[in-house]
C-alpha cells in the first residue's frame, strides 16, 4: 500500500467522505487512490477557490470536515481567500496541499515555493509537511483532530509526492471525537447576577449559538428577563425562520451597529467575539461596545454554547418560560420593475421548506433578513471572513452535504466573478442550487465606502475603479457557457417566474436579476433601506440614526 | 497631502505608469488619489489573479514594473499564483497590498490576517509594512529599487489604511537606475578555454539572454565553435522568428530534455539556471545535467547577459563570424478538420509582424515553436512558474504595455478557467488581444502525468478528475458574457477565417478552437509530435527517445 492509499483509507475511516479537488502532477497518486476507496467522493473544481469554498460550505452543513486537494503553493494561494472565510467562521477543513517530492525541493524547479509560509495565514495552529510514508496517516489524523478541534479550524497537511507514492503506507485508526464542555458554574452565576441586577443586557450569539437548541435557550432568557438577542454580523450558519426565535444581526455598518447596541450595560458573548467595526474609518472607533457596557463571556468558541445557555436558563429560573417564536409570515408577491429589494421580497414570498440560503449579496441583500424572517425554516450561511467570492463555492459544498435540500445563493455581480467557475461544478455534479446574481454593474458597496472613509474627492478615474460598466457582464451567457440553465429577469414578474421554475426543477439554475444600483454613493439613499431592515429599532434610535448617517 | 497622494506621485515620478487593481475599502484613499495623478493609468480587474498576471505581462514587455493594488491578505492570496510566475521569471512588480488601519489590527476584524506571511512566498527579499505616512513614499522607493533590482523581483509593500489617509505625506524622489555588469574576465577566460579545448558544449540561454543582442552574440559562438544553443524551458520573454538566431528550448519532459542534452561535456549558463526536471518522477533523476558534463556560469541573472556573451565572443575570436539567422518561412495554410497542431500551423501561417505571442497551450502547443520558427519576428512569453492561469492576464498586461502590437495568446481550456475574468478587462480597455482557447475538454497534460508518475491504476474516479466533460465548457458564450467578440472553429478553414478576422479588427477577440485531445494518455501518441517539434534531433537520439518514452 502506498502513502496515498493509506491516507485515503485513513480519511474515509475518520468519516471524511468528500474531497474537493483541483489536482496537478504532484497529486496524481492521491487521485489514483480514489478508485480503491468507495467511501470517498471527489468533486472537481476548475479553480482552487471553488474547492476551498465548497469545503467550507460543506462543513458548515455537514458538521464535519471535507478534504481539499490543492496543487503546491500556487494552488493554495488560489484557495486562500475561501480558507480565510472558513478560518474566520471556525469551520473545520482538512486542507491537503500536494508538494514536490522531498528530494526535488533542492532543485528549485518552476513550481517550488515556500508552501508553509502561505499556509500559516489560514492555518496558524496546524501546518505540517509530512516527510515519511510511514508517518503520513498519523499526520493526517493529527490534521483531522486539529480541524475538528475546539473550535473548528483549517488544518493544512502538505503532502510531498514521494511520501504519497512511497510504499509502506499504514492506515491510522480514526481519532476519538472531542466533547465540548459547558461554561463554568462561576461564570454562569456571575452573568446571572449581572442580568438579575437589572440594566439593559443583551446576548450576542455566534457560531453554534445560532443553532436551534441554543436559540431556544436564549429566547427563554429574552422572554423571562428582557434580555435582547443579537446575532453576530456574519454568522457561519444561522437557523432561522418560522417557528424559531427571531434574532437581529448586528449591522455591518458601524454607524448602525452603534445604534443597535446603544445604552447596553451588559453584553454577554456566546460563542461570539466582542463586536468591532468591519473596517476602520478616519476618526471613528473600531470597538463597537458602548461606553460603560461590561462585556461578559458565557461561552467561548471552544465551549458548548447550547449547554452553557441552558445553565444560564437554570440559573435565571427561565426553564419554564416559553420562548417567543417567529410566526409564519411571508411578504406578498412583488410587482413592477425589479429592484434588489423586490428580489429579496420574492425570495421571502417563495422560499421553499428547509432551504439553505446563502447571502453574499452585499448591498443588494440589505432587505433579505426582513423579507425572509417569517419564511419556512432555513439555514443562512454568510460571508464570515469578508473575502468575497465565497457564495457560489459555498453553495456547491452545501448542496453536496445536503442533497435533499434546495440551496439558494444570493450573490452580488462583483463578488460572483471571483469564483464564477463554481457554476461548472454545479452543472457537473447536478447540484440543486439556484444562484441569484444581482447585476447592478457596480462594486456598489465601494461607492458607499469611498464616501465613508472620507475620500470624498473621488473623481472619474477613482469612480471607474468601482464601476462594472463597459462592458456590463452577461451572467446568463456565463452560466450557459458552463452548462447551467439560466434566465434573465428585469421585472418582478419575470423574476418570480424564473425562481418558481428553478424551484420546480431541481438542479443548477442561475437567475440574473437586473437591478438598478440600490446605493448610488449617498448614504441618504441607504437610510430607508436600513430602517426597514432593522424593524425593531425604537423611534428614538431611528432619529439618532438619521442624524448620524444622513445628516 | 495625504499618504496615498504622496505615494501616487512617488510612483509616477519613478516611471510607474500603470496600476493593475482590484481594490476594496482599505484602498479607497489610494483610489481617490488616482485622479490627481494624470501619469498613472488604473486598470481594473475583476479578480486579483488577473491584476497580478497583467503586472507580470506588462513588465515583461515594458521592461519596467507596474504597480498592483490588492485588498488585504485575501486579495494577495488571489493574486499569489501569478506573482509566483513573475517571481520565477525574475519580473519586477511593485505589489501594493492594502491593509486595515494600524490600530484596527488588534480587533481581529473579519478581514484581518497575517499578510506578511503570505507575501513571503512571492517576495522573499522585500516585504514591508509601511507604518507612518511620513515614511510611506520612502518605503515605496525602497520597494521600487527592490523590484527593479538585480535581478527583477516582486516587492510587496503593505499599506495600512491610516498610513494612506494620514496627512503629512512627502513624495520621495525616484531612485537611480542600477547598471548590470558583465561577467568577470577570469570567468570568461575559463569558459573560453573550456570551449576551445573541444568537446561538446552548449549555451543555455535564459532571462535577458533571449533578447536580440545576446542571441546574436550566442549565435556567433555557435557558428564559430559549434556550440549548441538552448533556451530555458519556460522563457520570460524570448525574441524569435525570421531574422533572429533560432534557439531550441529545453523540453518540458525530462525524457526529452535528457535526449537534447545527451553527450554534453560543457553546459554554459547565461542568465539561466541549471536544467532540472519540472516535477519529480519515481525512479528518475531530477537533475538533467548529463553525467560528466561540467556546468559553467557565464552570467548570473544579476549580470548582463549580452555584454557577458560579447566578452566571450571576443575571447573566442568570433566577433567577425556571421551568426546563422532564421530564414523567413511559414507553414502552408492548414486544411480539413481542426487539431491542436493545425491551430499552431495557422498561427505560423498568419502571424502578423511584431506580434507578442503568449503560450499557455500546455499539450496543445507542442507544435507552436516549430510552426512559428520562421514567422515574422515576435516576442514569446511563457509560463515561467508553472502556475497556470497566467496566459490571459499576461496578455492584458502585454497589450497595455505595447498598444501598437497585436497580442496572440494560445491557452488551454483548463488553464483558461483559472483567470477567465481577464476577458472582461480586455473588453473594457479595448485591448488588441486575440485569445485562442484550445477546447479539448481535458486536463490533457495530467493524463500524461498520471501515467508518467507511475500511478497506472487510475480508474474511472481518478480519470474523472482530469476530464472536463459534463458539461463541456462553451468559451464562446463565456467570452460574449464578458463583452468579448468570439467565434468557434472546428475546421482549419473556419479557424483561419476567424483568426484573419481578429487580426483585421484590432481589439479583443476569442477564438474557441474545438480540437480532439491530442494526448489520450498514451505516450505513444505523443511521440510523433515531439519528434516533429524537435527538428534538430539526430536520428540516433530519435531512436533512443522512442525506446525511452514509447517502448
Amino acid at each position: 500500500m502506498n502513502g496515498a492509499q493509506a491516507l485515503m483509507k485513513t480519511l474515509a475511516d475518520a468519516g471524511i467522505e468528500v474531497c474537493f479537488s483541483n489536482p496537478g502532477t504532484s497529486e496524481m497518486h492521491f487521485v489514483a487512490a480514489l478508485d480503491a476507496e468507495p467511501r470517498m467522493r471527489a468533486v472537481l473544481a476548475l479553480f482552487e477557490g471553488v474547492a476551498t469554498g465548497a469545503a467550507d460550505g460543506y462543513a458548515r452543513m455537514a458538521d464535519k470536515p471535507a478534504a481539499t486537494l490543492l496543487h503546491l503553493g500556487c494552488g493554495l494561494g488560489n484557495g486562500l481567500a475561501n480558507l480565510h472565510n472558513a478560518r474566520k467562521g471556525k469551520v473545520p477543513v482538512v486542507n491537503i496541499v500536494g508538494d514536490h517530492a522531498t528530494y526535488h525541493a533542492q532543485y528549485d524547479a518552476q513550481l517550488q515555493s515556500d508552501i508553509e509560509t502561505v499556509a500559516r495565514n489560514v492555518s496558524p495552529n496546524f501546518v505540517r509537511t509530512s516527510t515519511t510514508t510511514a508517518q503520513l496517516s498519523r499526520d493526517a489524523v493529527d490534521a483531522i483532530v486539529a480541524a475538528r478541534g475546539l473550535p473548528g479550524q483549517v488544518a493544512t497537511l502538505i503532502l510531498p509526492a514521494d511520501v504519497s507514492w512511497g510504499e509502506g503506507g499504514v492506515p491510522c485508526p480514526p481519532p476519538e471525537s472531542m466533547q465540548l464542555e459547558a461554561a463554568d458554574d462561576t461564570v454562569v452565576q456571575s452573568i446571572a447576577a449581572a442580568i438579575r441586577a437589572g440594566g439593559k443586557a443583551a446576548l450576542l450569539l455566534g457560531g453554534r449559538a445560532l443553532r436551534e437548541p441554543a436559540l431556544l435557550a436564549a429566547a427563554r432568557l429574552a422572554q423571562a428577563h428582557g434580555v435582547q438577542l443579537f446575532a453576530e454580523t456574519f454568522p457561519t450558519r444561522m437557523e432561522r425562520g418560522a417557528g424559531l426565535p427571531p434574532v437581529e444581526r448586528i449591522a455591518y455598518m458601524a454607524e448602525l451597529a452603534s445604534v443597535q447596541l446603544a445604552g447596553l450595560q451588559h453584553l454577554v458573548l456566546v460563542d461570539a467575539k466582542s463586536p468591532v467595526s468591519f473596517f476602520a474609518y478616519p476618526g471613528k472607533k473600531s470597538d463597537l461596545v458602548p461606553e460603560g457596557c461590561t462585556v461578559h463571556t458565557l461561552a467561548t468558541p471552544a465551549q458548548d454554547a447550547a449547554s452553557s445557555l441552558e445553565k444560564l436558563v437554570q440559573a435565571l429560573d427561565a426553564a419554564n418560560t416559553a420562548p417567543a417564536l417567529q410566526e409564519a409570515q411571508r411578504p406578498s408577491r412583488p410587482r413592477g420593475r425589479l429592484s434588489a429589494a423586490k428580489v429579496c421580497k420574492a425570495v421571502g414570498h417563495l422560499l421553499p421548506d428547509n432551504a439553505i440560503l446563502i447571502d453574499e449579496g452585499i448591498t443588494s441583500t440589505l432587505m433579505l433578513a426582513a423579507m425572509t424572517a417569517g419564511a419556512p425554516r432555513h439555514d443562512l450561511l454568510t460571508l464570515t471572513g469578508g473575502a468575497i467570492g465565497q457564495g457560489l463555492p459555498s453553495a456547491v459544498g452545501a448542496a453536496v452535504a445536503c442533497p435533499d435540500r434546495p440551496v439558494i445563493a444570493l450573490i452580488g455581480d462583483g463578488t460572483a466573478m471571483y469564483t464564477i467557475q463554481a457554476l461548472w461544478t454545479m452543472a457537473r455534479e447536478n447540484l440543486d442550487v439556484t444562484a441569484i446574481i444581482f447585476n447592478n454593474a457596480s462594486y456598489s458597496v465601494l461607492n458607499v465606502e469611498l464616501d465613508r472613509v472620507g475620500a470624498e474627492q473621488g473623481g472619474a478615474k477613482a469612480k471607474s475603479q468601482l464601476d462594472l460598466h463597459g462592458p456590463v457582464l452577461d451572467f446568463t451567457r456565463l452560466a450557459q457557457g458552463m452548462g447551467v440553465h439560466a434566465a434573465r429577469a428585469d421585472s418582478a414578474r419575470s423574476f418570480c417566474k424564473a425562481f418558481e421554475y428553478a424551484l420546480a426543477h431541481p438542479g443548477p439554475h442561475l437567475i440574473e436579476a437586473v437591478v438598478p444600483e440600490s446605493i448610488s454613493g449617498a448614504r441618504r439613499k441607504l437610510l430607508p433601506w436600513v430602517l426597514k431592515s432593522l424593524p425593531n429599532l425604537p423611534e428614538g434610535a431611528a432619529r439618532a440614526l438619521k442624524r448620524k448617517i444622513a445628516p
